[in-house]
C-alpha cells in the first residue's frame, strides 16, 4: 500500500458538508462526482498526498443510504492508493483476506478500486484503488 | 491541514490486530505505545507520509472500551497534522466548531493533540495534532 488514497465520509447532504469540510480544510472541494452506477455523489478535497471523499446517496437502495440509517453520518471507508491492483487482490487473497469485488470495477476520480470484507479487517471498509 | 496525519482503529485485541495490519500493509508496525491517561495501548504502522494507529483499551472505562461496545471495531477518528494547533483550535473556534479540548493535550507518538465534536463534522471524530 502506498498512501492512503482518500477517506470516505458517508454524509447526509452534500452541499451542507461541503461547507464545512470546506471550513475544516480551509479550501473548497476540487471536483464533485457523480458515480451512478453506485448510486452516490461524492466531492473530493485534497490533503497532502491524501483525499477526503464526502459521499451522498442518489437513491434510497444506495450503500450510502443503508449505511447512514444504520450508523448515522460518519467515516464510510478508508482508501489505500496501490500500483497494481490486480497483483494486490491476489497478494490479499493469499494471505486469507476476503474480497468483496475479486475484479477491480471503476470508481470515482477516475480509478479502479476493490473493497475487501470489513470483517477481516477490524470494522474497516478498505478499498484498493488504482489510477485507470 | 497540512496532511492525514493517521487514521485510528478501535480494535479489542491489539496483537491479532497488528497480525492482521501487518499483511494487509505488508509490514510491521514501527513503534507500539501505552497512553495510561487515555487508557489506550497503541501501534502504529507507516502508509506513505500518514500512519495507521490500532487503539485497543487497557481498562473498561477507556474511551476506546465504550466506543467497541457501542459501535463495534472500527475507525475510530481521523487525525490532520498542523503546524500551529493553538492557532488552529483558535480559527475552527471562530468557524463555529465545538472542541472537546480548548487546550492541546498530550497525545501518542510524541504530539500534542486536540479533538472537535464529532457533530460539527458529520460524525467524524476529528484530531489535531502537532509534533511536541
Amino acid at each position: 500500500m502506498k498512501r492512503i488514497e482518500h477517506i470516505g465520509i458517508a454524509v447526509k447532504d452534500l452541499e451542507a458538508a461541503n461547507n464545512t469540510y470546506k471550513a475544516v480544510l480551509g479550501e473548497d472541494p476540487y471536483k464533485t462526482e457523480t458515480v451512478e452506477s453506485e448510486g452516490v455523489s461524492t466531492s473530493f478535497f485534497k490533503v497532502g498526498e491524501s483525499k477526503i471523499e464526502l459521499l451522498a446517496a442518489t437513491r434510497p437502495d444506495s450503500p450510502i443510504s443503508k449505511f447512514i440509517e444504520k450508523r448515522g453520518e460518519g467515516i464510510h471507508h478508508m482508501a489505500f492508493y496501490v500500483d497494481d491492483i490486480k497483483a494486490e487482490i491476489e497478494r490479499l487473497k493469499k494471505e486469507g483476506f476476503r474480497l468483496l469485488n475479486e475484479q477491480p470495477k471503476p470508481g470515482a476520480d477516475n480509478k479502479i478500486v476493490a473493497f475487501m470484507h470489513p470483517k477481516d479487517a477490524n470494522g474497516v471498509l478498505v478499498e484498493l484503488c488504482q489510477e485507470k
